[in-house]
């Protein structure tokens, strides 16, 4: 749901002339401004490092995820977290999602600003400024909103807060495992929360149930944790808990939406009911863990298999060569402060000589061994055909922590060519 | 030197309703408008998780490190890249500061923009554009500018550039350490660079030495390496290769800044000398780290013992506590997004329930063992009194990775009361 009516007060985002990784500008410009600037990665025109996004690669990815999901009949929620980009939701919404999965009330409001019109808040809601920021969003109608709950003392103080403004919210209950997350452990937790949400006459009105399996590592417990999942909501359902309809069942992070996908497409509770699915990773994948988690999914998904193509990693980080000190060793102006380092280090993908005709692929050996806040350390070998002011990109585990570094990201065509920008709002 | 007519075109940065970590706006604003908002951390105003910083305890450290580096009679260019807030560097050079230390072309651009008119790039400059973004700077003649070199390549590709466009552009030869990170390894390598430089005909300018030490873990080693630097400072002054007076002779993270002052200020070069110091994380100091490193120095240097007072420090994370799934288990509304975690989680270090009357200290067994990018987990013991809806400060480890994580940081006094924001420009 995408409201392109509904500014919402939020000012123009421009892109402005000291912003990291863009082209030169004289003035703030609007993103849409951008692509008749005629900058090309290839000619330097960007100041590196920069982060960029494939523009094929994102729209087949959006394209892939959406099917994937109608093919089970479920929706797609995706996780606007990984991006916090609202250009990338809008996207994400035209091509087919129920709505945006968000983490905070303060991303709630982004993508609020930006024409979103239905967020699954996938945590608990907590404290006066952030409830009072969601209660402004409920004023609007067309808003519709999900958090999530898992505990008493949480039921009772959206009660007195939405109650106090004389609004209602809705909210999923939480499931969780022993050692996990946030969500109850057990029928005795979760009874406890139900009387909560029954002592709050209406305030606090439940919708249905919520899991986040990606804490979980073996698909036989995964499998087990989401059939509880169903068989509590069947429960609701039977016992009249449910305050919306359809109710809503929702799963899966970026790496068992297969399995989330199976287990839920199946379930019967006696009522309509809606599965939502939460990936938000796919949009540009990446070559680490998701990349590992998606070689699962086509080994062993059906659907994934009768599907021609893959998710393809669309987001690679740019930087140069500053330094090559030691035979075996380069340092490149590429640090913490610009791509992920926690789910392994950014992995060189190719390398382009100013003034060449088109990157070439890197040699395997090629590795980063280190990263500091601004410099990476690049393995190379004696004799290595590598100097200063060459340029490599580096493809990137973990799309989240890369995003979060960048308030504006190129996209590029095949060609290197910026043919539009995608402004982030962390 | 900070200029403060020249705003140099930059646009006045607001703070958007639409940031993390604030408090209620019903459209942008400027920082000076934030102080009468009367915004208070203890009242719930500000939307969690919220990174602050003490003002007393900024000012404090501020003078501190002024006052070290004046006592060895050596010049502070303090690395901006750890706040890359502007509002800071002005506090910074007002307390006396020579100069700013940046990391990137961009980080020099924000810098100038806000009135900076002396940077020490402690980097190699790469790159057309990068240069280029340097090369609009160095038409302002009250602009002083250096970068580091330490390559034959990038000697001459620093000349093409800047003598293309009839510019020159100042240098410090960078000694590094085998298995370290940028820098010269030995006399051949230096002499080679040397020799490139005289080649470019006075448009790249050789103005001192400089290293980075903080690659080194004992204390011997590094001492010798900065002897190395004054032999080599001593012998390019013999020679006549230094085409700047004072000439610079600049090392020193925020871990090794007294050795480095010890080492240097006792350099006697037959010339005018500028000794420059480049810590940056003083600034806001930390419980990790440099907690450690700092203790090293308050313990073994003389004019740190005859200093009544030590650095403090002066930047928190705060969060809720969204869930208490277990007896043993809290999941706080704090991640990869709001603090590092790469060198050590942050430590809880205070509890305020909301309606109280102030924050008391944290039991010594509490403590973060995982972070993702939006959740912390929270070892506690059965029975501890904490709830959802708790807020919980924590220290860090690591400034300059929190501070990337922020575009608005709300300063707030002892109180809690909201007195200034800083702005990041990362």
């Amino acid at each position: 749901m995408l409201d392109r009516k509904s500014p919402s007060g939020v000012t123009p985002s421009f892109v402005h002339p000291l912003d990291k990784g863009i082209g030169a500008l004289d003035a703030p410009c609007v993103p849409e401004d951008v692509a008749a600037r005629g900058w090309n990665l290839y000619d330097e025109d960007l100041s590196l490092p920069t982060a960029v996004l494939s523009q094929s690669r994102l729209e087949h990815n959006l394209a892939w995820m959406q099917r994937f999901a109608s093919e089970y009949g479920a929706r797609l929620a995706p996780h606007g977290k990984t991006t916090m980009a609202p250009r990338l939701f809008a996207r994400q919404l035209e091509a087919g999602a129920w709505g945006i999965t968000l983490a905070t009330a303060q991303q709630t409001r982004v993508a609020y600003a930006h024409g979103v019109r239905r967020v699954l808040l996938a945590n608990q809601l907590v404290g006066r400024r952030n409830m009072a920021m969601v209660a402004e969003l409920l004023a609007d109608p067309s808003f519709e909103f999900f958090c999530l709950v898992d505990g008493v003392d949480q039921v009772r103080q959206l009660a007195a807060f939405f109650g106090a403004f004389g609004q209602s919210v809705q909210v999923l209950l939480e499931l969780g495992t022993q050692g996990g997350r946030t969500g109850v452990r057990d029928d005795a937790q979760a009874q406890a929360v139900l009387d909560a949400l029954a002592q709050t006459q209406g305030v606090v009105r439940l919708a249905g149930v919520e899991v986040y399996e990606g804490v979980l590592k073996d698909e036989a417990v995964i499998r087990a944790f989401l059939q509880r999942a169903v068989r509590t909501l069947q429960a609701l359902a039977q016992s009249g808990r449910l305050q919306r309809t359809p109710a809503v069942l929702s799963g899966a992070g970026s790496a068992w939406y297969d399995v989330v996908a199976e287990e839920f497409a199946k379930a019967e509770i006696g009522m309509l009911l809606e599965v939502v699915l939460r990936p938000g990773c796919y949009l540009t994948h990446d070559v680490g863990a998701y990349r590992a988690a998606q070689a699962r999914i086509r080994t062993s998904n059906p659907i994934a298999q009768r599907m021609q193509s893959n998710l393809l990693p669309a987001l690679q980080v740019w930087a140069y060569v500053q330094s090559v000190p030691e035979p075996e060793l380069a340092i490149v102006a590429l640090g913490k402060r610009d791509a992920a380092f926690d789910a392994g280090f950014p992995t060189p993908a190719a390398q382009f000589r100013p003034g060449g005709v088109s990157p070439s692929a890197v040699p395997e050996h090629w590795a980063i061994t280190g990263m500091m806040d601004q410099h990476a350390y690049l393995k190379i070998a004696a004799g290595d055909d590598l100097r200063v002011g060459d340029m490599l990109a580096f493809d990137i585990s973990h799309p989240c922590l890369t995003f979060d570094k960048w308030r504006q990201l190129p996209v590029i065509d095949d060609a290197g060519q910026v043919v539009d920008i995608v402004q982030t709002y962390f």
